[in-house]
């Protein structure tokens, strides 16, 4: 077969990598393959930032191929760039009774490479991915609104790594069954039994991938690679605002594909025409085995209601929490905090949305903080970090569509403002929406405004809730997790039992703690390899970043027996 | 903590069975460390025949007591041996509302003692159940209506490896993810990033076990097993002509739970009043967040379609194939079908039902056989094989229910019949209703007989199907699959490209394929520690016992970092 000497080349190349995300994932020490700094792009086959930069604007107001996507009825693309331009890419639109029956071609070859081969495939994939990161950062950043840098990091490193750990968890879960045994089974006096058994990994089908706005390559690439490695399948169904990073992904991954000697039909992506819905049709098509979701919780609920024929994974909407009871570095806390809110304008599952303060205030390092003393240092805080537009420009980023500008500007009617937002104008692109982050107190004892705190407000809002006590503050987090979700929980306290009690519950509903938080790691940001993104046992999601649950259920096993 | 020496000497006991275990499941190669010989029994505290029937008779017309299990609100229970004596045993009825809280008030405890004390824990209960083995037997062979032995073993060592099989998945998932890791970022020039990460696995809550009347332990103890050994507690509800064996397994599991410091009531029992449907009311409590089923399709479908709030596992009806193409050793191959027909009166998830033959006959070492010699050469087979009543009624055991006789006696009106089923009278139980199998001849290419063999006829029931050709079979055997499911799949061919594609039939479709067997291993058994039970990609069971996939889900890791 012609794929023998590639299939040789890939392992070569890529199993020395494939071990090592095989030992981060069983230690979760830190680890990366991926260079953070874009400087450190330009050789070896990758793009420098010039060259990045001119491949994005190549792909503008241009048609991207796909080279012989089957199925191919229409072209379609309206993405605006949150700074302002419009994109003018148009994308293939698929006739899905011809796509489907088409990825499905290739599957048999696919199934019988088996678990190594398809893992570096999927590496190869990742490291042309990761060679055109400066192209990838400028289609992140103009479709999700992301700062250069977040999405050069975020868009790139990050998601690779995240990508690269679905299929170290994908590979690692397939060979934990050994391709052959033989069994033998004694007898007593007579000839014991012996049978040979082989065990093939099998995929279910065709996996579908609902990207997101905000997030395209970081929250499309877990699911992607891990039913890709698994023997899937896959089609990737991008956001409308957000199909660059996933159809740049989806012709990389055909490329390879193809070089590799595999049916480049395996990964097809489908946009869609405004307003079509095409996740709706697709997800309940029978040939659609496993769905990857990001998105709203109307949808997800939807799709694990609806989709039965379908393995679902989802990250829906949650409502994240900081438990603000005690420091011992009150500036820290501060800062810490001021940059979580700020980044991305809030604009991550994972930014805090509810800040829980006693209204008796709290013990620092500094003193004795009243409540109102805390909210308007945080404010003041945030107003630091953000004061210079050039900084708060490249922390902010540029709101992502009218829906959150809209959520924002209503935020202040919902009680008193600690922290107005403020528009920053963005030197390079006029039309960008950019706005500083606002900051709302409210009571956690008033009905009225437990609407408020007990929904997401997907955007740059918290609110500064007020609560008797730690244990008060307790209940809420506990309550709201239980009912609402969360994809991250923080706390800072100095007192050894309001810590236990913030644990405990975290144990309890399922959420992932980060515990005073005052240095450079924020509550947001999780590391592939080492944190888990969600947790799969409360209401934000049904799955996490990347876990063997993620993973081990996209394929099965089947075993053949004879006598040996 | 009072448990603290208990722990450390049920680790010293039982870590090297655990260890055997995690070893077993890595080479599927053949190990039990439960004898399957009932004179194995007797020593080191296990109770010996006599011993294991009086414990039984025992229990016979008493209230079997769960000593403290709260909400009891009634005493119900009603099984009818299929043997025809009355058990006579009354179970405590629980109040519901006040049974799920309190199985809540141990969690805690149980998620904090950890993966290794929790598995120790399991494996004690397992040896208290194995010491017992003689006593399951006969409450699962008045209950199931298997004969003696089949009770004895199946019901006995072999649900109980199952078990084990279970807690061993379950511990290595939990330990994939170490306790605690340092993660150590760089920073260029400036101190490192530092966290200090902790993981828990975190129970999911309430598992929910409905067991089935055929194989009370074999199918039960899996998910028990998986989801106590996950930390989670876990209500068993009986099928309610089969309640015995599975309150023997919780009473024992609370005596052991209680004994090692740990709260009773993780594990208890839901006994029901006639006609009372209390599965389906447990099935959509919040409380309950897994469910493991073992039964009819329809409740199957109804748990995956309506239980969200859990994490269902289903093992439902199938249709069984076996592909007759052509045989080097027509003897042995009729031998081994003839007693896969008549096990348990074919009242097996894995006994073959259709048997597709080429209407044209088959390549035997004895020279061609036409489809009519096939199918009287196998009625003779079986015939021969249960010749003698004493080994009939030790083969077949009891027909478990009225609908399975209805369904028999039904099936002679289908077909030309091969083989007719005839009465065996039971020595030592003359109200037993024990039958040997029915074979009836189909016609593939009739519409009229479609509705037939792609029907499940679960019982002492086979039907001899004509088929064109070989793809004919595999094309029909494909078909069954995807539209009906199958637990197994059975075929015998000495032709390579016959054989695979029935191997590329049975890997598209997800079925577990046995080939060719002639000798004492047979399509219907799988053993624990090699064989994949179901496959759970196709219509029949939504999960295989047992692999990864079966445990990853009942718990979730907790992470709390902080900054080291």
């Amino acid at each position: 077969m012609a794929a023998e000497p590639t299939a040789h080349e890939l392992l070569r190349k890529h199993r020395p990598t494939l071990d090592q995300a095989l030992e981060a994932i069983r230690t979760r020490a830190y680890w990366s393959p991926h260079p953070e700094h874009p400087k450190a792009y330009g050789e070896d086959g990758s793009l420098d930032a010039a060259a990045g930069k001119a491949a994005f604007d190549a792909l503008l107001g241009n048609r991207l191929d796909l080279a012989d996507q089957p199925g191919v009825d229409d072209w379609v693309g309206g993405e605006v760039s949150p700074y302002g331009i419009e994109l003018g890419v148009t994308y293939p639109h698929p006739d899905i009774d011809v796509l489907l029956p088409a990825m499905r071609a290739g599957q048999r070859a696919w199934r019988d490479a088996g678990p190594e081969l398809r893992a570096v495939v999927c590496l190869e994939i990742l490291k042309r991915i990761s060679d055109r990161t400066h192209q990838f950062a400028h289609a992140v950043m103009h479709t999700s609104g992301q700062a250069f840098m977040m999405a050069f990091q975020a868009g790139g490193p990050h998601a690779q790594d995240r990508a690269l750990e679905a299929v170290a968890y994908a590979y690692a879960e397939q060979v934990r069954t050994p391709e052959q045994a033989e069994w033998t089974k004694p007898q007593g006096k007579r000839d014991p039994l012996v049978l040979t058994k082989r065990f093939t990994a099998v995929p279910r089908g065709i996996g579908l991938v609902i990207g997101c706005n905000t997030f395209p390559t970081w929250n499309g690439f877990p699911g992607l690679f891990a039913s890709l490695a698994t023997g899937n399948a896959v089609l990737v169904k991008p956001h409308p605002r957000a199909v660059l990073p996933l159809a740049l992904t989806v012709r990389i991954a055909r490329d390879v594909l193809a070089e590799a000697g595999f049916d480049p039909n395996l990964v097809a992506l489908a946009a869609e025409r405004p307003g079509e819905g095409i996740a709706k049709t697709l997800a309940l098509r029978p040939e659609i085995r496993i769905i990857d979701y990001t998105g709203s919780t109307a949808f997800g609920d939807w799709l694990e209601t609806n989709a039965h024929q379908a393995q679902v994974y989802t990250e829906k909407a949650g409502v994240n929490t900081v438990i603000v009871h005690s420091t011992d570095d009150y500036q820290g806390m501060l800062s810490n905090l001021a940059f979580s809110l700020s980044l991305y304008s809030g604009q991550m599952c994972t930014t805090p949305q509810n800040l829980l303060i006693p209204r008796d205030g709290i013990a620092t390092d500094q003193g004795h903080k009243s409540f109102d003393e805390v909210t308007a240092d945080l404010a003041r805080a945030v107003d630091g970090l953000l004061g210079d537009d050039a900084r708060a420009n490249a922390l902010l980023g540029a709101i992502v569509n009218p829906d959150v500008k809209a959520r924002l500007e209503a935020a202040a009617g919902l009680g008193e403002v600690a922290l107005a937002s403020r528009e920053v104008t963005h030197p390079d692109f006029p039309d960008a929406v950019v706005r500083t982050p606002v900051i709302v107190k409210l009571d956690g004892a008033k009905p009225d405004d437990e609407a408020a705190y007990m929904s997401e407000c997907f955007g740059p809002v918290s609110f500064a809730v007020a609560v008797d006590s730690a244990a008060d503050a307790v209940e809420l987090l506990r309550r709201t997790v239980r009912e609402k979700g969360a994809m991250t929980v923080g706390a800072y306290t100095t007192d050894a039992a309001t810590e236990q009690a913030v644990e405990e519950a975290c144990l309890e509903e399922a959420a992932q703690l980060s515990l005073n938080l005052t240095g450079g790691v924020y509550v947001n940001q999780t590391a592939a390899f080492s944190d888990f993104h969600g947790s799969g046992g409360n209401p934000a999601a049904n799955a996490a970043l990347t876990d063997s649950a993620f993973v081990a259920n996209r394929f099965r096993m089947v075993e053949v027996r004879r006598e040996a």
